[in-house]
C-alpha cells in the first residue's frame, strides 16, 4: 500500500476514535502519526460545536497540534481522571496487550493510561501481533543504579540495550536512561512486568498489560477492524 | 538515659560495625547519628591503615564526612556491587525488616542496599519493633499522577499524608514529592510492598524487606545486641 492509501485508513480509524468522543468528557490524547490525524478530526468537532471538560496529552508535539486548534491542555495533576484516552501503540498482541514507547514517553502515557477509565488505542495492523514480539520493551531506569540494572537484565537473558541519542544515551523527560530489552518474543508479559515493577531503580516499562480496553486497527485491506478486550 | 550516655553506646555501636570492614572491600556507607560515629570510626581504621577498594555513600552529609577524612567516595555506577553496606534504619521489626526514609533519601538507599552483598544496620533500641510500626512509610512518587496516588491511598486506607517542607511539598533530589503513609502498624508489608511496587507513579517506597542480614542495637541497659536474619 502506497502512503496515500495508509494515511487515508489511518485517517478514517482516527475519524472513528473521534466519534467516540462525547461533549463533557476529559480527554486523553497520546502521540502518533495516527494519533496526529485524530487530533485533527477531534479539532474538527470542536469546530462543530464539541465542548470538552478538560483535556491532558502525553507528549509536546501533541500538545502544540491541540493548542492549534484552540484546546486548553492541562496536566494530568490538575484532574480526576480522564474518561477516555486515545493514544497508539508500538505492539498489540490478540489479548489487546501492549508496548508502549518506542517515543521514549512511556512513564507519562502510563500514568495517564492508568488513570483513564477507558483506553483505546489506533494502530495500522503492522502493529498487530499474537505474541508481543517484533519490538524491544523499553524501560526507564534511575542513572543512580542504571549500570547494575543492565547487567542484571543480560543476566537473565533480556538482551539490554542502552537506548542511544547519537553517540550519547538517551535522557528522558525525567532525567533517567531507557535501556530496551531486545529478548523477542516478550518472555511471559505478566511475569516480566511483575519482575520488572520489583526491580528497584525501574521508574517504568512499556509493557501495557490489562490497560487497552478497544483498539481499532487499520488494516491493509481497507477495513477499520474495532476489537474489544 | 542522658545523651552523653545514649552516645557513648552509639560509637560502641559503630566501632562494632567498623570492626566488619576489611582490607580491599567496596564498602556503602548510609547517613544517620549512629553512622557518623561509624565513619569516624572508620576514618580511624583508615589512619591505621585500612585500605578500601571503593565507597558509596547515600547522602551528602556522609560524603562530606567521609572526605574529611581523607576517603574518596564513587557514584553507585562506578562500582558493581558493594561487599558491605552499614546504615541506620527508622525501624526494625523482629524479622529485620525496616522502615526507611525519614530523611527523604529512601530512592539512592535503597539502590545501595539492593546492590550489596550484605547490610547492617546499626541504630538504637528506640528504632526496635515487633511489627514495623510508630513510624510513617516514605512513598516517592511523580509529581505527574501524585494527586492520583494521594487519592488512591487515602482510599485504600493508608492514611496519606504530604511530606512538606515548609509551606512547599518536600522535593527529593530527583524532583518527585514524598507521601508518608501514615496507617500504623504497616498491615502486611509484603503484600503493602507488592502492592506499592505495582503502583504506576511510584518511584521507591521505604519498606526495606529482606535486605538487612544483621543489625547492632545500643540498648539502653548498655550492650550491643548483634541480630542476624
Amino acid at each position: 500500500m502506497d502512503k496515500q492509501a495508509q494515511d487515508l485508513l489511518k485517517k478514517q480509524a482516527a475519524q472513528k476514535a473521534a466519534a467516540m468522543v462525547e461533549d463533557g468528557m476529559v480527554l486523553g490524547v497520546g502521540t502518533g502519526s495516527t494519533v496526529a490525524f485524530f487530533i485533527d478530526a477531534l479539532g474538527k468537532r470542536k469546530e462543530a460545536g464539541l465542548k470538552l471538560k478538560a483535556l491532558v496529552t502525553t507528549s509536546n508535539r501533541s500538545k502544540k497540534q491541540l493548542e492549534g486548534w484552540g484546546f486548553t491542555v492541562s496536566d494530568l495533576s490538575a484532574i480526576d481522571q480522564a474518561d477516555l484516552t486515545v493514544d497508539g501503540a508500538d505492539r498489540v498482541d490478540d489479548q489487546l496487550d501492549g508496548i508502549k514507547g518506542g517515543g521514549g514517553a512511556l512513564t507519562l502515557e502510563k500514568n495517564v493510561a492508568i488513570n483513564s477509565k477507558k483506553n483505546v488505542w489506533i494502530v495500522d495492523e503492522s502493529k498487530m501481533v499474537h505474541h508481543l514480539s517484533g519490538f524491544p520493551l523499553p524501560v526507564e531506569v534511575l542513572p543512580i543504579s542504571c549500570e547494575q540494572n543492565f547487567r542484571r537484565f543480560a543476566q537473565e537473558g533480556l538482551k539490554p540495550q542502552w537506548r542511544m541519542a547519537g553517540e550519547k544515551r538517551y535522557v528522558t523527560h525525567y532525567g533517567n536512561y531507557i535501556i530496551d530489552l531486545a529478548a523477542d518474543p516478550i518472555p511471559a508479559p505478566h511475569g516480566l512486568a511483575d519482575y520488572l515493577d520489583h526491580t528497584v531503580g525501574v521508574v517504568e516499562h512499556g509493557l501495557f498489560l490489562d490497560i487497552c480496553d478497544e483498539v481499532l486497527v487499520a488494516r491493509g485491506d481497507g477495513t477499520i477492524e474495532q476489537r474489544h478486550r
